[in-house]
């Protein structure tokens, strides 16, 4: 028997005897499936330079708001950790706040990652990380991650990355796309997401993101049909860049059908920085619209993750920049938020619509309803605090019942931490066979089809609801 | 030990095998008492007529909005199911294209239901459904539903049914009903139920819907109060045709006291067309709270399901009609909502109040607490897309903990499918015996008190909040 | 192997073997821990007077409306129960009306409390309860209280009380709390709480009772400058008297920021009981702010407990008072309703703040990931209808993945039942055994760390949380 918990071959399997050894059996037919991720935050740039990982803190810890949020919560200045490029620290103090805080992740989603990705990717026993530790295991890890098969390549190979998505500005050229495409040397599949939020969202910056659009699209109107053009031209080079998604962090699902002329004035209004908190709102339950009605057009799957409030903390936000571990999710309304959508595209051939949400009450009283009629619906995964296995379990129970299998997106690691990919996507994987485990072991699936299921989670869910 | 899972003995049952075998003593229990089934929508003249079933797609198939929702989220045209009278496939072609979907059922309360019933009802082995047997089981069911013992009355019996209600429109003459209870061959006890829900909002229909009401009840003013009057008169007429509760499908739960002089004010702005939403809400919320004074008064048990958008697709809408799976649930408030209700009539003695819910989360935070002082409030028991094994557990360990076993309206199977009552029922009673095992292993409750009220909650429960 | 299940030893933990005997061994380690309260309702005058306790009927039932509400629901009139001072029935008649009416308790909180008080303080075997015993009992426990060793300082010293807080109205003398802690008999920690809502919420009463508080505080102004330091006083003399927490029942947890022209204004037209209903909310959301910004000077732990509509049936208020079981909850938004203070104060040291809910949708969505970046945050434990075995066990499946173990607030009894203390902590730790030997069988967590963190959430959480 192993002795280290990372390492354990029935971790996150119910304790049931019964219904674990079902879900070992379940576990055995997807454990070795290649990784399909369609969406998340990893910089093209890491495959396409493929340089050496920096330091351990820079890998594990700085950029890693899940990690870092928990140790400010405990007490740690997140200069200390140097987020945001902060200095306040070396990076070897740094590493040595993060062991001696080690226990603190205890029972996390972010802790499970974290000691799978030091058990499994480095080489680290997770039992011995510790204060007394520290230092050696941080020279472990420098030695670790100066060695030729620990480069981002080698790793996305190792990991058996099928497909990866980034998330990119829409006014990117997608150079590194291109390159890596062209790059005769990799074989892996890499594809931009268009995410347009800041181009949709009206704000201080508003005109000047749209001067930038236009630029980029090679426009030269100024009006809300110039505004639009520029957008659609830009879907498209995104599409032609390989492109299968957009995705869209909307402050809450309002989609709205609108009058162009009335568009056009809340346009000009955004563009004079004149419009009333209602008049933006409003714009941006439009701009949803239109990106659901471009998504019919140029067939790109529209993904939408609304209900957070962005960087809550001023302070924090100014000293160490956004993404810093203070966003904060609230309730949402999609069954009212999607009407607009659903009843003009709702049945539209092609278009795909996947609503993410950490407000975990709409699985069951929504999203698995819209996706058990609305064939454009896809249920997405289980997103960010939620992506966690008591709670990525919760899901599979709230949606089911309704829903089924066969309406889902397939699990979403979301993440820019290169390294906890394979972590995430065995802990989804994991956790689906001790679901499916359950049911055949209250005689509500036989086995066989247990297995055909659990296989189709993992390879058929990204595909359908991604086009991939 | 069977092969099949329908006829599983065990099914729906905890996996832990000591508490399995205490749930399994509970089911013993309960298994074969009769169904009392105090709301649904089986048609009366179904059993009054007593007619061979149709085609297997008519009885199994297009009128179950359950089943071809599904089916539509999975990429079917509803017209090829026969939904809404559309004959865009035979009933064959139809029946074909279920087969070859059958697995989108997999997990679903849908799945669990249907297999039941091909499994119990009509003798198919549920694992043989597939593409290929697709005829051959549709021949098996027309030879099977064209015997003596497979009509409605028969069934009736083999159901072991005691009680069932129907709902009926307030101005229906109730004559299924009458010549029911009339006929010395038929000895089952079937109720009209009271559902004003198209007479009480306000809307384009309004003035015709008044017209027939007030016609129906003899009464010839055409104010408020005479409207009242109407309503009043036909609650009367549905009391003396053995109706024992009016249900309301109210958008939201909010009830609302009024000035008279302001509802007659409404009430003609709802007759001319010409009340703002807001007025016509405010009119819906008051005809809500005159439904409760009314109850308190001629005894009918007030079961009131909001919190969903009715009808959501425009297209669908058109095309096949109302009830046909694009319903979406919302969250509800019953806290606030109902105020004005529980504050006049909260313990007036004989008012029942039943709320069901399709947002889970008012069953903790808002229903238990209300069903656990007001001794008017009865929890409603899982409905919709929630009256499914997972869900239903949820609901009561969501609602036993503050409002105990005695406050409960008893399980509902609300379906006009009338060949999957027995398997619904079935399925609340395993999910109950589950839990209540769940608790005897847990030494929270004694077997013996947990047999008694594994009884109580199917034979005392409905009666008790239904007055039976 | 006990006959009863009151003190059977398994009673709360999972039924899995292997998970139960982990559970088992976890518990052994924290059921002899000190019991720790920092919040409830008990009168310190219990323990200065230290009387017997009076007729069973009195310390049992009546003056707790977790009891008399769920008697209530089920049909008995209040009055029959002695609660609010009625003498419709006689102690004895109020007792035997409860033991007839012991079974409507099954699987409730509130039974399993009373079970455990029943057996574990009383020595009452719980499956003797029934109506023909009724008398039987209520002479037995009347002969036991009666005992030396049942009085209120005997009990706390069998309890194992470390610290008790109880909850005080601001211009409370704290005279009790002043004895006590000079009394050299008593070595007891018990501590007073500051509990300004009547003081801060807009209404008839208000200018009253701000005429109060400025004596108390013999403040002589009478603006809103006045009214602060008043408050601020006040704040000071429970700090004097060894207050450590000051507690606000808000109805929202809105806070809001404001310009002191504009709170002398509202606070104005407040005295002079002209404010609009909006108007008194934003000066209620207003003091919250003040209430923290007092928080950051004189080191109070702020916390909240808001979401409910308080006694919320006009009658039974009438004739029993408030606080007699019909105070509702409804949803909140945390996430929204703190920002002001969050802005301001989120990471001011020594800042802390513990928001209850009992609307537990916002544990994994706004709690969790607010106490997992704010430092200041701390995770109310489960409140009032959510003090409750499954409720707990959902709690801490709803934050830890998120927040972990460190940032709650330790158990919580906020009961004014004395002798329900010790089971109510009793089945916190056993629920909390439970969980995490559910992640020990998960191999989520080492055993050794298990221990650790089980004494840690007894002993250090509440240390930590309310700076004890």
């Amino acid at each position: 028997m192993p002795t280290d918990i990372a390492h354990h071959p029935d971790r996150l399997l119910p304790a049931d005897p019964t219904t674990r050894a079902v879900a070992r059996r379940l576990l055995e037919h997807t454990q070795d499936l290649p990784i399909i991720s369609p969406h998340g935050h990893v910089d093209p740039r890491l495959l396409l330079d493929n340089q050496p990982f920096p330091d351990p803190t820079q890998l594990l810890i700085s950029p890693d708001h899940y990690v870092t949020r928990l140790m400010h919560a405990n007490g740690v200045d997140q200069g200390q950790l140097r987020v945001g490029g902060s200095t306040d620290a070396s990076a070897r103090e740094a590493w040595r706040l993060f062991c001696s805080h080690w226990n603190d992740f205890d029972g996390t989603a972010s802790g499970y990652w974290l000691r799978e990705e030091f058990s499994t990717v480095f080489g680290v026993d997770d039992a011995s990380i510790n204060t007394e530790n520290a230092d050696a295991i941080y020279d472990q890890l420098t030695e670790r991650i100066a060695r030729e098969d620990m480069r981002p390549r080698a790793l996305f190979e190792r990991f058996n990355i099928e497909v990866l998505a980034t998330t990119d500005d829409p006014v990117d050229d997608l150079e590194a796309h291109r390159l890596l495409r062209d790059d005769p040397t990799f074989t892996g599949r890499v594809l931009p997401t268009f995410r347009p939020d800041a181009y949709v969202t009206l704000g201080p910056q508003f005109a000047d993101r749209v001067q930038s659009l236009l630029a980029a699209a090679g426009i030269s109107g100024t009006d809300f049909a110039s505004y639009l053009g520029a957008l659609q031209s830009r879907r498209q080079y995104f599409v032609d860049h390989g492109a299968v998604s957009a995705d869209h962090g909307a402050l809450t699902p309002r989609t709205l059908r609108m009058d162009p002329a009335e568009a056009q004035r809340l346009f000009a209004k955004g563009l004079a920085g004149t419009a009333t908190p209602e008049e933006a709102r409003a714009f941006e339950a439009h701009m949803l619209y239109q990106m659901a009605r471009m998504s019919t057009e140029d067939g790109l799957v529209m993904t939408i993750h609304p209900g957070v409030h962005r960087n809550t903390h001023p302070d924090t936000l100014r000293r160490f920049g956004p993404d810093t571990g203070h966003d904060i999710p609230f309730g949402v309304d999609y069954s009212t938020g999607l009407r607009h959508i659903l009843e003009d595209f709702g049945t539209t051939p092609g278009f795909h619509l996947i609503p993410f949400t950490i407000d975990e009450t709409v699985f069951s009283r929504e999203i698995a309803p819209l996706a058990g009629f609305y064939p454009s619906v896809f249920i997405g995964a289980p997103w960010w605090f939620l992506d966690a296995p008591d709670a990525m379990n919760r899901f599979r129970e709230a949606v089911t019942e309704t829903a089924g299998f066969t309406r889902g997106s397939g699990f979403i690691d979301d993440t820019r931490a290169f390294c906890s990919i394979p972590a995430r996507h065995d802990a989804s994987r994991r956790v689906d066979a001790g679901y499916l485990a359950r049911l055949v072991s209250e005689h509500r699936l036989n086995e066989d089809r247990a297995v055909e299921i659990a296989i189709d989670l993992v390879d058929g869910s990204p595909r359908r609801a991604f086009k991939l």
